[in-house]
């Protein structure tokens, strides 16, 4: 049986096949009907709409049914029984199970105990490999991914997706410029981890320094609990924010992606720069789940 | 693209053609499978079980699916996020949104950036179209909706539904019966747009002086936070209340609607008068929004 | 109309009926598109995500679609509605109704409102009929029911499942061992019935002392709640906790039931033994209720 954990468990070729395959999804060249009469069983122990309407969306569109335990019901269930359990009983009633659950490691257990397909669909500090592979779909629809320049911006410490995002480029000989405020730089695991798979990290702690050599500008949130009081905060912040006068400093064909939500990191008059793509970057989400679930589940 | 965010946007035979497709769905000459292969996405920022299972049941019975977000799960979307950039996002995932949210005008807003057609299942004090679509279409299966005499009974101050209504039926040229406690009148801006639109209104305090002459009374809830002690509350609600001994007083055709909940506004007794019709109301909910659906979606 | 409300209401031949219809449909010889086209209301006013999944499972596997209101909607809804107002008004959006409720008689007074079937899934201190017949549908696939030897074991006291299943088993000419702690046996009432039912029940406080005679040991909670302190609850807890080695005191044949979710009462050692058949027990519960609604709706 088919699982998938973690982008480190892909290799180009995996990758480069889950893409191919939203790229002819998007293109519309998919049998509507493949997953008619299967039930997908969305398991979030930790709430995530988007991820959740998504794969959702992405079952539907190939025929098939999602059955949903939201967190609320989670911590209910929760309530002294072990995730084994819970997962060895609703493999019985579903043909995939999607996992979100905010301890790390948490998918790779549940896919011990499955007797169905298991997809991450975020496991804490650890892995959400859907996201990597639609931050990679976006790319790819604007330029080859082999040898990108990208610039990784905001709080690399604790960003879950771009570790992921990272790890997964190196299979492409991207480049890749880490730009964090102090103590949120990227951990030294991460950048030993990259080192060994070829690809070397530079690091900066001004946006302004390096971004008119990217070819991708990634950015995240920088969240206000990392920081000691609301004026250093808002220093930091507002340091980070990607505004039409930034992006007047890079090569016209950068393009500004974002995992969303954003609350401030990106200035709305981006949103009408050819340059931003975070709104189609969300969309794409719902073909690369096709190609997920088609993967796993046929 | 069409939206439904307002009846005051529908003109006569907009609101016709909708009630003749709803007449047609009801009596079962529709295909089942029109939406097939489509999706819906109900946002609901605040809770509304029975417009939401309605729109779910309507969507299902035209062989489409729905993605549903809660108020719980909209709580933690909305930390931060702007509904601009909800409604964008969740553009991608899905062919058509319903909206339920507290704050007035949300739902035009949410029209300007989708990228689907948006329909309004209620924003705050605003508006509620298939609610007044609903009510018409029940009026309209009991006799002629032209030049229907309408009491409007409660609180008619706070009450979106009682509003709506009224710009609705004025459309038709119905002559609007006013009854509600001092404090709770209808508000003179309401009174003044029903003028313009060629509609005069008689307001009463009490039922009694009015039931006689109607066709349609419709009944609405009177909140107890709207008075100062529970005393006073008590007193205006019991005034209120529909009775069989109250019914009595009426001509034998003139039926009696509540866009429901009721808590005591109506005497169960009623449920069993050939009058009582706001349980085939609520019914017809599936119906008129099975039409609403048709309509933006195809 | 049918409705299934208490496993009372059932005889030996509509049990053997929905057994056997379950057996069909696990031999997946059923249709399919059974209940294309068809709605099933999921009304929960209180959490079991095990029940809802299983039932929205079962409907999806039958082409059927599933609409749920959970208990935090279920919350506001009661807000002073009537639950004889919340069913009339669901009747008209789907075609059966699955009802979980806190109070005891809820699903009776439901389907007296209901104008579509209403099957109970819980109801307080009443009955939960699916649980009752996965519970018998586990048992034979193992053994014939008839004359089986049953030990109960747990707080039979507060315990629905018990209850429910030792009524069903009355119909097989069951032996049932009840194996309690003081304070938390068998109510007499349902000792009575039983043995109205000409079913006898022996009385235990150890499970060793009986183990050696049962075909089928059904294993449920004791819960914390029902002792003064700590020390004596974990007392009791360890003393009524399976072990393989209790296990090794069996019949070889004898098979471990427990309706799940289960938080110590049962060793993880146990789950490897072939006598374990609790999480298939959980699984048949799809097959049971597709059998269910195939009875109730068509």
């Amino acid at each position: 049986m088919r699982h998938i954990i973690s982008i480190r468990d892909l290799d180009r070729a995996g990758v480069d096949r889950l893409l191919d395959a939203a790229a002819e999804i998007e293109a519309k060249r998919y049998d509507p009907g493949l997953l008619r009469g299967r039930i997908l069983g969305l398991l979030f122990f930790e709430p995530s709409t988007r991820t959740r309407m998504s794969f959702e969306s992405a079952m539907a569109r190939l025929g098939g049914v999602s059955l949903t335990m939201d967190s609320v019901e989670a911590s209910s269930v929760a309530k002294g029984e072990t995730l084994a359990d819970t997962i060895r009983v609703v493999s019985g009633y579903v043909d995939a199970i999607v996992l979100r659950h905010p301890r790390e490691g948490a998918a790779r257990l549940a896919s011990e105990f499955a007797s169905v397909p298991v997809i991450n669909a975020g496991d804490g500090a650890g892995q959400h490999p859907s996201q990597t592979l639609l931050d990679l779909y976006t790319i790819r629809k604007s330029m080859p991914i082999d040898g990108v320049r990208i610039g990784l911006l905001g709080d690399l410490r604790y960003g879950r997706t771009t570790h992921s995002l990272a790890i997964a480029l190196s299979l492409y000989g991207a480049e890749i410029a880490a730009v964090s405020p102090k103590g949120l730089e990227l951990p030294s695991g991460i950048i030993r981890e990259l080192a060994d798979r070829g690809t070397s990290v530079t690091e900066y702690s001004a946006v302004e320094d390096v971004i008119a050599d990217l070819d991708v500008l990634y950015v995240t949130r920088i969240q206000r609990e990392r920081f000691p009081d609301t004026a250093s905060y808002l220093d930091v912040a507002s340091s980070y924010r990607i505004t039409p006068e930034l992006v007047e400093l890079a090569r016209p064909e950068m393009i500004v992606l974002h995992p969303l939500p954003r609350v401030g990191e990106i200035d709305p008059r981006v949103d009408a720069l050819p340059n931003a793509k975070y709104f189609e970057q969300a969309h794409h989400g719902v073909s690369v789940r096709m190609a997920m679930l088609g993967e796993v589940m046929t």
